[in-house]
C-alpha cells in the first residue's frame, strides 16, 4: 500500500500499536532533545529513573532559555545540566550557542529520524524532515532511557503547496495563513505533511519556520520531504553524507486534505493575543510599534536575519522604534557576521543579542505598558512577554524590518517603492562552528554532578485514593495557555528545579492567592474549557498543581502534551461527557469521584462526578499506560514499580 | 603662580569660595551625565524644580543600566527618559547604545570641560581631560537647570608616571596598583592629577580606565593632561577641532606627591568583595574559573576588547569557564567588528552582548554559588552580581582573556611562551557612529513625557524638628557601600522611579525586615565606621532611607557622594567626635537631639546626642548651604522656597 511519509517514519519506528488513527502506539525514538527551562527537572527524573547513561542514540541538553542571570539559580542550574550531561553520556551546548531547533538542525539533524524534544517547538526538525515531538520532561527522560514513546496515533493531514512564494511574502506567512484557516487548536491530534510542487520553493530553514510553529496549530509534528533542499542544506553544513531522500510513495492517502497556493499568499501577521489572530498586514497598517524583533526560537536563521540586515542596510530604525536581533544560534550570527549583517544592523541601531531564546520565553525585552511589540516568535499568549496586557504581533522578518523603519506597522510590499526586494540565498557552504559544543566522552562519564541549592528533588507524590473528594478553585475559559497556568519570565523560569518554590506561581497572573487556597484545601479540582493547556511543553503546568493537590482536570477538551503531562504527574484529565455541565461548576464547588480507583481499574472510559450532590458523567480518554501511571500516582510511581513493565530495551 | 592643572581647571570654573582645600567652592558644571538608574529620579527632580529647558552646555541622558526588561518598567522608564529629554532639551542615547562613560568621551567629551554625572564613574571623562565628578541625581539636577555645583574644595594628589608598561601589563594594573596603595578610602577628598613623562605612554582610553576606576579609591575625580595622544583620540573620533593642550604650570605643586614607575608594574587582581583586596596576579594564579567577563563601565574600549579578541583568537575558551564581552559602544562593537574581533570572540565561545553595563550592576551576568568571576569591572562589593557570597575578582583585559583560555588564574605573562603579546594600536580613524543618539532640538521640545505606571512623583519631606527623639534599627561596620544601602540588580533597579516601592529593599541583603522596622518606629538613626556610603552615586540610598524615616546617620566617617546625598534629602550626616563612642550604640538604643534645629541654625559644628540617656557629642561637619538643606528636610525643599538663593543664573 502506498504510505505518505508520515507513515513511512511512524512505520520504521513502531514497537508497538497499529498506526490507525487514535489507537495508542509506542514509538522508538532516536534523538532526545533537552533545554534548560524543562530540562532541570528532566535530568532530575531521568536520573530518578536509577539508568547509568543514556541510551538514546543522540542526546543534546541545550541551554537557551534562562540565560540572563540575575542570581546564582540559572548559573547553578547550567553547571548541573553540564556536568549531568557529561556524566550521563548527553551532547552539551552551553548558553549563548543558541536555540535548540537551529542548533539541532545544524549539527545533528538527519532526514527520517524520530525525534522527542522538552520543548514544544521541537517540530521544526521539519526542516530537515526528521518527525520532532514535543513531551513533558518525564516523557523525554524516559526516551533518554531508551523507553519508547507512547503517543495516540495522529490523523495525517496532507497540504499540498503549489506556486511559489511573491517577493517580500516568505515562510512566516505561510504557517499564518495556516494559522488564519485552523486557529489555535484546529490541528490538536493530527500531523501535517507538506508536499506538491511547491515544496521545493522552500529551503530547509523556511520549512523549519513552518515546522516549528505548526505548535501554534495544536499539531503533534509537521513533515516535509527531504530532497535537493534538504541536500543542499546539510551539504552546506558539512554534513551531506547524512543526506537520504524521504517522501511520500506515488499515490499516498492523507487522512485529510488542503492545499495552499504560495504566489496567492500576501503578507500576514497575528495580532494580540493569541497565534490565531490572523489578519493581512494592511488591515493593521499605521499602528504606532515600539519594539521589533526578529529571531529566537523561529526566524532566526541566516536567511531570516540577513534579509531584514539588508532591508535595513543603510537605513535606521525610527527613533521611537526599539529594534532588537535575536540570532538562532552562535553558527548563524557568524555566518550572518561574514556577510556584513552585523554592522547593518548595528549602524541601523539595532541591540543584538547574544543567540538564545530571550524575550521569546518572557526573558528580557518586555515592551512597556501599552507598547506594541512586532515579533517573529511563534507565540503572543497575554503576558507573556512579561509585561501585562501586552499588545504583541507575530510577523514575518519582512514585516519587522518594514515596521523597524517606518515606525508603524507597515505591509513590507509597500518598502518595493524605494528597494528591490533582497532575495536571500543560502550559502553553499556555511561557515560551520560546533566547537562551543561538548560532545559526549568515556572520559567525562567521571565527571561529578554539580548541583547548586536551588536544585531540589522531585517530591514524593501519593497513589490515587479509592475515592476522591476536593473543592474547586479555579474555573478558567477557553484556550488557556501553560503560560496561564505556569508562567514562565525571568521570575519563575530560575525556579524549574525547584517545585515547592516555582508551585507559588502557579496561576498567579489569575489569582495570586491560588497556591495558598490549594494548600488549605488539600485536594483540589480546576475546571476548563476547550483546548486547555495549549502551548508551551512544560511540564511544570501538571507537576506544580499537583504539588499544590490538583488531583482532577475537567475540561471540555485538552490540549495533546499538556494531557499527557497531567497523566505523568498522576492528575485526572477528565471531560464533560455532556458540555454544558461546564455550567454546573463554581469556584468553592464540592466535588467527588466515588470509586474512582475501581472505576479507572476496570478501564471505564465514564467516570461519574458529584457536584455539589448532583451526578454527572465524565470522560477518562487515555491509554491503558496512563491509566496505570494514574493508578500508582504518576509516571515515575508506576516505572519505579514496574521496572521492565515498558518496553525498555535491555 | 604656577598652577597644576586641576586648579586650572576649577579657576576658569570658579563661581564662589576659594581654592583652599576644605572650603565650599561653587564649581560651574559645563556638561551632565545622566543615565537611566540614576537618571530617572534626576529627570523627576529637574521637572520638580520647574525649569523649561536644560540650561547645561551639553546635557545627555544615557539608557545603559536597566537595559534587561523582565516586564514594563524599564521599557516604561526608558520611554520616559526618550521624552523627558526631547521636551527639556537633552541628547538621548538610547538602550544598545552603549555605557554612558564611552559613549560621552567618543562624542562630547572636550578637554577643560567640567563635568556632573548621575554616575559615581563620571571621573572616567579624565579620559580626554575632562574634569567629571560623580554626585547625587539632585545635585545633577540642578546643574541641569543651571545651577552651580558646590563642593568642599579637595586636595590636589600629584602622581608621577615615569617609564611605560611591559607586555601583559595594562592600565588596569595601574588603577590597581593605586588601590593597592591607597585601598578604598585613600583618596577621600582629593583630585589625582597624573603627571610626568610615563603619562605619554597611555593612550585616551587608558587613561579612562585610570580615571573611571579612581572613584574606588574615595577620590572626587582624575585628571591626566591634554596631549598628542588626546589630540589622535579626538582626531581618529573626526573630532580633532575640539582638542586644547592642557597641562599643570612648570613649577606646579601639589597637596601631596606619589609616583609610579609603570616599567616595575606587574599583573594584578583585586580579590573579593573589595576593589582594595589587591595582590599580584602570580599570588591566586591556580584558582579555578567559572566565568569572564571583558567590558562594562570600565576596559570596554577598542583596545580593550581587541586585545582580548587578538589573545583568544584561534583558541577556544576553557569548557568550563563561561566567557563573556560587554562591549562599551555600538561604536566599540561596530570597529570591533571591522577589526575581525567580533568573529575571534564569537569562534573562541564568546557570550558577546549588547553594549550597556549589564552584569557591573547586577544586571544579569550572576555567578553561579560558590563560582568564581573574573570581570574587568570597577567593583566587587559582595552580592553586587547578583549572587550572595559572590567571589568576583576585578583584573586587567589581559588577566581576563588568560583565565578564558586557561580556566583558571593565570598570570597573562604566561602565555608569553605561546604567544607574542598583541599590543593594540588605536585606529587613526575610528568608524564613528552616532546615528543613534538623538539631539536636542528645538522641534522636540513640543514632545509630551510619556510617564508609565510605576514613575511616582517624590515624596514630601518635613523640614527637620525642633528636638528630634528616634531609635537605632541597625549598626553597621566599616566600608558599608551603597549597594549594601539601597541595592541594584534586576529586582530592585527597575523600581528606581518609586520610591515607596523601591524603599522596601534598603538593607535588605543585612536584615530584610529593616523597612517593616523603620516604618514602625517613626524616626530611625542608623549607626556606622569608616567610610559609610562608600561606591555608586546612588542617591536611593539617601531618598529611600529619608522615605522610611531614617532622620540621622552617625559614623566614624563619611565617603563623599553619600554625605552630600544625605544633606540633599534632609538625614544628619553626623560623626563621632570621640570614636569610640561608636560602642555605647545598639539595636533598639533611643536617641535623642535636643535642641538640633537650633544648634544648626547657629552654625555648630558639635551637635549633642543623648544615647540611652548618656551624652556624647557628635560632629556636623557640612557647609552653610547644606546647613540650610538639612534645616528645610532637603535641598529641593530648600530650593523651592528660596528660588534665587543658589547663585542660579537668570
Amino acid at each position: 500500500m502506498a504510505k505518505n511519509l508520515v507513515q513511512k517514519i511512524l512505520d520504521a519506528h513502531l514497537l508497538e500499536g497499529r498506526l490507525i488513527p487514535g489507537e495508542e502506539i509506542a514509538v522508538k525514538i532516536d534523538h532526545v532533545l533537552l533545554q534548560d527551562a524543562t530540562g532541570t527537572m528532566a535530568m532530575l527524573e531521568f536520573e530518578a529513573l536509577g539508568i547509568e547513561a543514556v541510551k538514546a542514540e543522540v542526546a543534546v541538553q541545550y541551554v537557551d532559555h534562562n540565560i540572563l542571570q540575575t542570581d546564582n539559580k540559572n548559573a547553578d542550574d547550567h553547571k548541573y545540566l553540564q556536568t549531568a550531561a557529561a556524566h550521563y553520556g548527553l551532547y552539551y551546548s552551553p548558553p549563548g550557542n543558541g536555540v535548540s531547533h537551529q542548533v539541532h538542525m545544524e549539527h545533528f539533524g538527519v532526514p527520517g529520524k524520530t525525534m522527542l524534544g522538552a520543548d514544544s517547538h521541537t517540530p521544526g526538525a521539519a526542516g530537515v524532515s526528521m518527525l520532532g515531538i514535543g513531551a513533558g520532561g518525564l516523557d523525554v527522560a524516559m526516551a533518554m532511557a531508551g523507553f519508547p514513546y507512547y503517543l495516540p496515533c495522529p490523523r495525517v493531514l496532507g497540504v499540498e503547496l503549489t506556486g511559489a512564494l511573491p517577493d517580500w511574502v516568505s515562510a512566516k506567512d505561510v504557517i499564518l495563513e495556516m494559522l488564519r484557516r485552523y486557529n489555535v487548536k484546529g490541528c490538536v491530534g493530527k500531523i501535517i505533511e507538506y508536499y506538491g510542487p511547491g515544496v521545493k520553493s522552500l529551503s530547509a530553514t523556511d520549512r523549519e519556520t513552518i515546522g516549528n510553529m505548526g505548535t501554534e496549530l495544536g499539531a503533534t509534528t509537521s513533515i516535509f520531504p527531504s530532497d535537493e533542499n534538504t541536500r543542499a542544506y546539510l551539504e552546506a553544513q558539512g554534513r551531506g553524507e547524512c543526506w537520504v531522500e524521504l517522501s511520500a510513495d506515488e499515490g499516498a492517502e492523507y487522512d485529510e486534505y488542503d492545499a495552499i497556493d504560495l504566489s496567492s499568499l500576501e503578507p500576514l501577521i497575528a495580532c494580540p493575543s493569541s497565534p490565531g489572530n490572523v489578519v493581512p498586514v494592511r488591515e493593521v497598517a499605521g499602528i504606532k510599534v515600539d519594539q521589533v524583533i526578529v529571531g529566537s526560537s523561529v526566524n532566526s536563521s541566516f536567511r531570516d536575519l540577513m534579509v531584514v540586515a539588508k532591508i535595513v542596510e543603510g537605513r535606521h530604525a525610527h527613533p521611537y522604534t526599539s529594534f532588537h536581533v535575536n540570532p538562532g544560534s552562535r553558527q548563524v550570527l557568524e555566518n550572518v557576521a561574514i556577510e556584513g549583517g552585523v554592522m547593518s544592523f548595528l549602524m541601523a541601531g539595532a541591540r543584538i543579542h547574544e543567540p538564545g531564546c530571550l524575550g521569546c520565553i518572557g526573558m528580557g525585552q518586555a515592551p512597556g505598558t501599552g507598547e506594541v511589540s512586532l515579533r517573529t516568535m511563534p507565540r503572543n499568549f497575554p503576558g507573556r512577554s512579561g509585561t501585562r496586557d501586552d499588545q504583541v504581533y507575530l510577523c514575518s522578518p519582512e514585516t519587522i524590518a518594514a515596521a523597524a523603519l517606518r515606525g508603524v506597522i507597515t505591509d513590507p510590499r509597500d518598502l518595493g517603492s524605494e528597494m528591490e526586494y533582497p532575495r536571500i540565498k543560502d550559502p553553499e557552504k556555511y561557515h560551520v562552528d560546533i566547537s562551543s559544543i561538548i560532545a559526549p566522552s568515556e572520559e567525562l562519564r567521571s565527571v561529578e554532578v554539580i548541583r547548586g541549592p536551588n536544585i531540589k528533588p522531585l517530591p514524593e507524590m501519593d497513589p490515587l485514593p479509592g475515592t476522591l473528594t476536593a473543592e474547586v478553585v479555579l474555573k478558567v475559559g477557553d484556550n488557556i495557555s501553560t503560560d496561564t497556568i505556569m508562567p514562565a519570565g525571568n521570575q519563575v523560569l530560575p525556579l524549574r528545579s525547584n517545585i515547592e518554590a516555582i508551585s507559588k506561581f502557579v496561576y498567579s497572573q489569575i489569582d495570586p492567592d491560588f497556591y495558598k487556597e490549594c494548600l488549605a484545601k488539600g485536594s483540589v479540582v480546576v475546571i476548563g474549557g476547550e483546548n486547555y493547556g495549549q502551548g508551551s511543553s512544560r511540564e511544570h503546568a501538571a507537576l506544580a498543581p499537583r504539588f499544590l493537590g490538583v488531583r482532577a482536570k475537567i475540561t471540555r477538551s485538552f490540549a495533546r502534551i499538556h494531557k499527557a503531562n497531567l497523566c505523568n504527574f498522576g492528575i485526572l484529565p477528565l471531560t464533560f461527557k455532556n458540555p454544558s455541565d461546564y455550567d454546573l461548576f463554581k469556584k468553592g464547588s464540592k466535588v467527588a469521584f466515588p470509586a474512582v480507583r475501581t472505576h479507572i481499574e476496570k478501564g471505564d472510559v465514564e467516570i461519574p462526578v458529584e457536584v455539589d450532590g448532583r451526578r454527572i458523567v465524565t470522560f477518562l480518554k487515555v491509554s491503558e499506560r496512563q491509566r496505570k501511571h494514574l493508578l500508582a500516582g504518576g509516571a515515575l510511581n508506576f516505572v519505579r514499580q514496574h521496572p521492565h513493565a515498558e518496553g525498555r530495551p535491555s
